[in-house]
């Protein structure tokens, strides 16, 4: 098969791979209908995080199961399956709390942006799409498999709930997503917090209320204007810098929550703005499994449509150029096809 | 009147002052029944914090109010009433939103360990006692002050409820006070932090199912241990250092919580103990007069006892004894009267 490899800053490499094979009874090995770019590969790609060798990325997908271990019971070989970034066994105690994340039995991927892909943990991992699904919906199946998660779960981390005021810091796929959600979950005001038009279109199409395009302390204090100075009672931040979670904890209200999802590219929290505004963080890398059944039938009913944040897509072969497009903000999020 | 003034680090005067008066026709004037020495107030006495002036000192209290300005309505003369340690409107959007303490009219004490108080917002702060309770049951009232609602704000924070598995990090009268409204809200597990045998006794008949002694890395490993190498649903954070604050968060479930009350020595929260585990953290300083309504009545039925926490009792005069006695750790919390 072919796949991507990173080399290095700048340097993705699409090339020749041994096929995947079970290698465990609980492994099923899919074929790739649809992979995608995440903004944390790009961590890589800028030479933020080390690539000590050439490496096998991405952890997004959606495809057909190919072959399945003999443990495997829940997926057969032709069913259409998402995955979420992480595999995790969906039975141990962490899993049955929601937390299938921090599975301790959980697995990455040896990269999703190939043509084939095996998927350990396939029971606790995959959800089969019923039938046939359109292929207008590949997409939004395929945002399943992280964005449209993590955006979900920045909102439940913040408690957005009906009647919430939420404010979004960070317009990429996820800050995006965030917005969708909190419309699902039934807030009744939704700031995004963007300053480029085409994502400020999509935020709006997701159910954004308002728009703030000012940043940092600036942003912060226009969403206590709009909120009448008290400040929103949920923020999701899904950037993850010292800037956009400062950013974050100063525009919830007193008692307000922050959802936080953007890979914290900081080590510690500023508590100044946190204890004695009665303000909390929570969140981490989303459950994607937890969420997926709920979202898979939100998808194929065609209440949400989180596909919408793929304004490129790509041939798996060009998946240098998918990473550039990215790096230099000519695509939010890349879609590939094999 | 009399009434207590610190000038210093272990420097507590008890002295005469101008009787309190109404400024404002929003003020009441308590005449004191009991009131008492909080761990913070110790922050001064021990030279931790500055005290650039002589400055009346205390913020707990119950007592009979003695007169009401012209604007006062829910409380009279004659009734036997507690406020929390800051005032409140209690009609505002943040107080409405149930954060009293965060109220922008809130306002402080001129000093409680005082024969008579001055307190402002007396609609928004006070609540009266129904009836003459007995005299048995004013440790509990005037626990209700701060450590019970502040052990109760660490358990709403960290969204204990029926069934949870509760650790509480803090021996002092508000981690005993986080046990008792963990027990209080439905835990099913409550495992105290304490290696002092006379507060693990009160732990105990405040609910604690179980006692860990160590701290730090080896607190958390211990809690751990107890739940079966999960961590607790919900932790109490009432202490208030770095070490405890990171023994709070190693302590929780992936996806748990940790509500925190213990006024920050730490301007930074550790993050790698929260995000990649999936570990929020809530709280701030209690919004009593949310709680006080319930928390009165659950006294006043004899449902809790909160004023077990008080193992000696002083006369005012006798003040700078009172914090000497907690300064040295010979009391858990000293209660005053007049």
């Amino acid at each position: 098969m072919y796949a991507a490899v990173i080399y290095g800053p700048h340097d993705v490499r699409y090339e020749q791979r041994a096929d995947p094979v079970i290698q465990a009874p609980t492994d099923a090995i899919v074929r790739t209908v649809a992979a995608c770019v995440c903004g944390s590969d790009l961590w890589r790609y800028r030479g933020i995080a080390d690539v000590p060798e050439p490496t096998p990325i991405g952890h997004e997908y959606v495809g057909v199961v190919e072959e399945v271990g003999r443990a495997v019971a829940t997926v057969r070989v032709g069913d259409l399956v998402v995955g979420g970034f992480r595999t995790s066994d969906n039975t141990c105690a962490v899993c049955r709390a929601g937390m299938q994340t921090n599975c301790p039995h959980g697995t990455g991927y040896d990269g999703c942006q190939a043509e084939l892909i095996r998927v350990q943990n396939a029971d606790g991992t995959l959800v089969a799409a019923p039938g046939t699904p359109d292929d207008a919906l590949i997409p939004s199946i395929l945002a399943l498999s992280d964005v449209m998660c993590t955006g979900w779960h920045a909102a439940i981390s913040a408690g957005v709930t009906r009647g919430s005021t939420v404010a979004v810091v960070g317009d990429g796929a996820v800050g995006l997503c965030g917005v969708l959600a909190s419309r699902e979950l039934g807030a009744q005001r939704i700031i995004a917090m963007s300053r480029h038009p085409d994502r400020q279109a999509v935020a709006r199409s997701f159910g954004a209320t308002d728009v703030v395009v000012e940043r940092g302390d600036e942003g912060a204090a226009r969403v206590l204007d709009l909120t009448g100075g008290l400040g929103a009672d949920a923020v999701l931040e899904c950037v993850g810098t010292v800037d956009s979670v400062t950013q974050a904890l100063q525009s919830a209200r007193a008692g307000g929550m922050v959802g936080w999802v953007g890979v914290p590219h900081v080590r510690e929290i500023p508590q100044q703005h946190m204890f004695w505004r009665n303000v909390g963080l929570r969140g981490g890398p989303a459950p994607v499994r937890a969420y997926l059944d709920d979202l898979l039938g939100r998808v194929l009913d065609g209440r949400i449509e989180p596909g919408k944040v793929f304004d490129l897509t790509l041939p798996l072969r060009d998946v240098a150029e998918a990473y550039a497009a990215m790096d230099e903000r000519r695509a939010i999020k890349t879609l590939l096809t094999p």
